[in-house]
């Protein structure tokens, strides 16, 4: 296999630990604090939890720990979409067992939650290990999107554990895949094994953190590598002034990368879903502000500029929302006759007559090709796909037609020359950032730390994330106290909260005070590529996100 | 202005100098070679240029020059598309300036060659200059794609360049703006002006070289920003192990830069247009190669890929060729009967009519989007924007409807699943890594020694650079050496010849005998970002393209 100069370089890093785990394993003790509830509901939920609901808080300290005896053999599952630092998660673990015990043992399940189900594993050597250190992917194992939520699953999961005489699972996931963690650990405890289960906090979104769990890993990475591209654009922007860019991001539920790039970044437009949710904005509000600052700018002289968009917008806009349910149940009651509808301008006039009159509307002021996708390019259960939707040529067209008036009527004089770019694919993988990888190599050398300590339903936690790893803090938070009911398939379910971009945040705050400015005036900051060596202001530093949030 | 940390470490960089320029100026002298003769139409080429045809290389050496006396003003011009390190040859010019003479001076004239005709241009200063040091982007003056190419241009210019008292102009710029530099460097010559003019080869799409300039400048530092991000995204399709990415890169003539890409990072498939030419191959001839891949990684239960499309590549093939000309034709031939028919059936059928019957059938197996692209979306002059067509879209709807015949016919069992990405914009300005960042400098700083020889017509060379900088080579060849005869606007004009990907070369040969290889498995390797500190393994190695050529 040939390998790139900087692989085979990463794989000499030695991530740098929170001080206390730097000990001798023997050295350190599980300091218990005080007893926790669900962050609601927790009537509802204490009855959902009766075997872990309540458990304390855990930070790791100096002393000496009345530890599991004996070897310990823990597996691994790799849960969801990828997010920089997995394997680091996964090399912690190891090096932390291997540490404690050279007998113990890790495997791996393979494809993730499949592999439990379906008993796909690789047991982890050295050698295997040693090729991942410090590398981007999930490939150390494969992932995979099944939930694991069912009774059944549940069985076979306790009866491959039972088969390897696991003493604990860690599964490595987004805020669903920490929630069925839980779930499982619950079902372990009241089963009679004595599996446990550790979940780590994993998404590039960044919408699993709360006050305890600072950010999960692989958002640092991968809003580096957006920022890096971003600011490229920025820089060829106002080098060869002539078109405005339109950047969509990853991030459908919450716009913490958006954001996140935005504040490394300076462009001259961020839209964050969550206000435009609050403000119940329109397409032609957001358009409109994009009008405002080309105008502006414009006049300036500055026909050139660059706007951010966050994956999820469309979803956020209420007229969409509402256009969206309206159309999918017209196309679920009239499933037949719609689909014997021959050509464009049969399918057009019948959502004409079908659609109530504002969606209609809004529907009527999509682009040609945006209409088609949405009654054209369903998903297998007949939805339209709103995943799909190019929001940043949605948006162009929009600002396009809008410009267009304004220049009939004289108020506008520039010239409009737009391009768009998605940045999704580009971060998953990344190498780690200096941060991600100390940071991941940290939480599954302390989710050992959980499982020698005999915790099961707990979230590995690494915080004080905006100092220097040195002072960095490590412990244990029970997955439940996470927890609140929200509708899912019609019914009450117990999952954890995410984590939205909060409108009155220090992060949304600081991009709200100084946004006027950068719609008209050009002040982009151009962060470069990711840096795993050279000065510590460069290479060592985490996100303005959590600086902010921690300041 | 807030500057990002890289940029701030950026401006400390002391960028590498070939060991001879880092001489004391007055130590330095340059030594003439042969005469030399242009490329090729060596009668005619001389009748066009009497005083600049036949000068000599030059190579700088130790020893004593009979310089130009007294102070020297320069002015310098960015010209056409950004890359990385512009500034740095800026910076190196600048500084080579005021280490001769304190009082010497350089203006730039700002957004482009239009800068000089209009007389618009600043003059630069330390605090001016300290701001752009490695950093991307042309925004230090900005460029322009004005073409400085009439007499009546070049006599403006002269007037510019005396109203200063300019002793010489460097142009920065790609194949056309030396074609340029040195029409007007003979233009200056035979109307006695004694400002000199010298140019420096710059273009990320690696078409400006020879023998003697063995790499335009800003190559390396774009295909490093693609391959890292190709790398990233090879990654996450071996991880998620659902996808094909089809991504197009930039380059519109020539592959180097999708050639560059595929050796670093070693994708499924990567197409050449200059292979695409040679061997006559048509649109399902290229679907065809990706099918073959796509069904036999299937086969070894592997549904994903990576394959590199090069921007270029459609203008390459063939029967596109002919069937744009025809369109072109029959649009210009029947304007106003085209223009007055309203739906896209009656364009269809009069396409239908008018072409001929092989481009027909080459317009009709396209994508809807793509056929109304061609037909509406047209130039200023009534043409097909052929460069505006998505050519990874247009091959990805081939190979599935390749790919649903087979699996009718049962030869075809997987899944096929595609994701397409261009990158372009987010290569041209980024901070010039370590071996731009050296070899701008060292070819500003080299200009210099070329005004100060008194040499015009002369493009700065920097060579021997699949070596450490220490080893590096400076001297000047006279442009007109790279000059051919070529057809341009009905009218055979003397140009710089464009260097294409050599098919008998040894990167291409390299290629080539690998791809068997990367089709069927996984041989991806990770590049990950540009590094500008570290080993020197990982941060001062230029490109495989250039280290192949050199070996």
């Amino acid at each position: 296999m040939e390998l790139s100069p900087l692989q085979k370089e990463r794989y000499k890093y030695q991530p740098k630990l929170p001080e206390i785990l730097k000990k001798d394993i023997s050295a350190i003790v599980a300091v218990e604090g005080e007893a926790t509830e669900s962050v609601s509901d927790q009537q509802k939920i204490k009855e959902l939890f009766p075997y872990t609901y309540g458990m304390r808080e855990v930070s790791f300290a100096i002393g000496e720990q009345c530890a599991k005896e004996g070897r310990i053999k823990a597996g691994v599952i790799l849960s969801g979409g990828q997010a920089p630092g997995g394997h680091n998660v996964i090399t912690g673990l190891y090096d932390a067992l291997k540490k404690a015990n050279r007998e113990n043992t890790l495997l791996g399940f393979r494809k993730g939650p499949s592999g439990l189900l379906e008993d796909d594993y690789i047991e982890f050597t050295d050698e295997y290990i040693d090729e991942y250190r410090n590398t981007g992917g999930f490939d150390i194992i494969g992932s995979g999107r099944t939930k694991l939520e069912t009774a059944d699953q549940f069985k076979i999961a306790m009866k491959v554990a039972e088969k390897h005489g696991l003493n604990a699972i860690v599964i490595i996931g987004g805020d669903d895949s920490n929630t069925n963690a839980a779930i499982l650990a619950e079902y372990f405890k009241a089963h009679g094994s004595g599996c446990q289960v550790i979940g780590c906090p994993k998404t590039i979104d960044g919408d699993l953190k709360n006050d305890v769990i600072e950010i999960s890993f692989g958002f640092d990475t991968a809003t580096k590598t957006y920022s890096e591209l971003i600011g490229n654009i920025e820089r060829d922007a106002n080098s060869a002034k002539k078109y405005w860019h339109f950047i969509r991001v990853m991030g459908r539920s919450a716009s913490h990368i958006a954001l996140e790039c935005a504040l490394e970044t300076q462009p001259n437009l961020c839209f964050i879903s969550e206000e435009v949710e609050q403000k119940e904005m329109s397409l032609e509000d957001i358009a409109d502000q994009v009008v405002s600052s080309v105008v502006k700018r414009s006049a300036n002289g500055d026909n050139f500029g660059v706007v951010i968009i966050p994956e999820g917008l469309i979803e956020f806009v209420p007229e969409v929302k509402k256009l969206i349910s309206e159309l999918n149940d017209v196309m679920a009651l009239n499933e037949k006759e719609f689909n014997g509808l021959e050509s464009w301008e049969e399918k057009y006039s019948f959502m004409e007559k079908k659609l109530s009159k504002e969606s209609f509307k809004v529907f009527s002021i999509l682009p040609l090709d945006i209409e088609k996708q949405l009654l054209m390019d369903r998903d297998p259960h007949g939805n339209v796909q709103v995943s799909r939707i190019e929001t940043e040529k949605l948006i162009i067209s929009i600002v396009e037609r809008k410009l267009r008036k304004l220049k009939e009527s004289g108020e506008y004089k520039g010239k409009f020359s737009a391009l768009n770019h998605f940045f999704g694919y580009e971060g998953r993988c990344a190498f780690p950032s200096n941060f991600d990888a100390d940071y991941c190599y940290s939480l599954g050398y302390n989710a050992f730390m959980l499982i020698r300590g005999g915790y099961t339903g707990y979230i590995s936690v690494i915080s004080n994330l905006s100092k220097p790893a040195t002072k960095w803090k490590a412990g244990g938070m029970p997955i439940v106290k996470m927890f609140n009911l929200e509708q899912r398939h019609g019914e009450k379910k117990p999952v954890i909260r995410k984590a939205l971009v909060d409108l009155e945040g220090k992060p949304f705050r600081y991009f709200a005070s100084r946004r006027a400015e950068w719609a008209e005036k050009t002040c982009f900051t151009y962060p470069g590529a990711i840096q795993y060596y050279g000065p510590e202001s460069v290479c060592d530093i985490t996100t303005r996100t959590l600086k902010l949030e921690h300041s």
